[in-house]
């Protein structure tokens, strides 16, 4: 694509996706709006983003749109040709395969390219399964901490857990974090052994889904009531003091 | 209000409100159904939450609608009064002046309250600031610390950023904080001069809102090409590496 000096380059739109199949009335008009309009696409995972666009009833037909996949690793990405169109005057619209592009996903890296060559960033609402969990769990939302994955081995997940708990009661700040899907019941169980009787312990699954779960308890409390199974459900997981 | 121990508890609907008047399109049409259907709400202030249920065009006469204000101070709360509706199986929606209720709002010990009472707790996607800050920044969205408040007196708050910006350098964690918004400019102006030239420093304002301002560059130049006068707006600030 030709660069053209004169034109003046098109925003980057962050366009929140549904967490789930049956979440798509979680999507704000704004988004939905912004989707409708746009021709040009970076996204995580092709599929997805045009089940998505298909499903929100677009005025274009899919073949129209000009989608591009982000690569598996940055360090590969060929940034030039990615920012290309935004270049050209082109706004684009940036999709992760759920929630929020630029949080616990590839698209940060879009946005820092982004303001790196002067390009407008516009972040559109929708979804967050850290904000729903955090908000749902009713523990400290002044103050609050995402560390994404943990560790996957046992010992170092164990110091990893013991080292969220210090500082959820030293800081009275919100801890959170979530894993894969597959491998929920293993952390929960680690944590439930881990974690002190008096912590708060909070599980987040399936939000803005039917069969969205939300529970918050002392650890005391888990390990005499513990949770359905909940293997392969996306789960975000909170500790609080 | 008479408690009948054999009715099943209402649910608590966490519903999210516009950042602004014009913000009313970021609201999902989940969340606008919930607001619909409900008769009972406790809010964070009733003159905002009655503007914002108008707005939407409800289907009710808002006088047919029961609203409460939270206490400015949750010890002096009746909190058996506040949560009566619900045990009396009532569906009850939890409104705060902006954005997602429970975080950085009063709304969080009324969550609380819910769970000790085995009240079910239903989180509605929509706008937060602080997601929208992060996503619009292109900093570390895999490792992110919100802060509330810092000190608001000088010393006390440059020792806070200096704090933030180690755990940003050392942890590679992105740090977000609000200010009241008619200090924004001392805040910036403190930020400018107490943090390192090479780190990143980021301002989002007005989110959601047509006059939106985000912009993230290092300290060194910002120092040169200032932000523009954005006392009394809205922002989030963040400081990355």
């Amino acid at each position: 694509m030709p660069l053209n000096n004169t034109t003046p380059p098109g925003a980057l739109y962050l366009i929140p996706a549904p967490l789930g199949e049956s979440g798509l009335d979680s999507i704000p008009a704004a988004a939905i709006a912004v989707l409708h309009r746009l021709e040009y696409f970076i996204v995580e995972r092709a599929k997805t983003a045009r089940h998505y666009i298909k499903a929100t009833h677009p005025p274009r037909a899919l073949q129209e749109l000009h989608i591009v996949e982000l690569a598996q690793n940055s360090a590969t990405e060929d940034w030039e040709a990615l920012l290309a169109p935004l270049r050209a005057g082109h706004d684009v619209g940036l999709l992760s395969e759920a929630g929020c592009p630029g949080i616990a996903d590839p698209g940060a890296e879009v946005v820092k390219r982004a303001h790196l060559h002067g390009i407008q960033v516009v972040p559109l609402a929708g979804p967050s399964s850290i904000v729903l969990a955090l908000m749902a769990s009713g523990m400290n939302g002044q103050s609050f901490c995402f560390h994404g994955y943990l560790s996957a081995k046992r010992p170092e997940l164990e110091r990893d857990l013991k080292r969220l708990e210090q500082s959820a009661l030293r800081l009275h700040q919100t801890q959170l974090f979530i894993e894969a899907p597959y491998r929920n019941g293993q952390v929960i169980e680690t944590a439930l052994k881990t974690l002190s009787a008096g912590t708060l312990f909070g599980i987040a699954c399936d939000l803005t889904l039917p069969e969205q779960y939300v529970r918050r308890l002392p650890v005391s409390e888990w390990r005499e009531t513990p949770p359905p199974d909940l293997h392969k459900r996306p789960a975000v997981f909170l500790i609080g003091s």
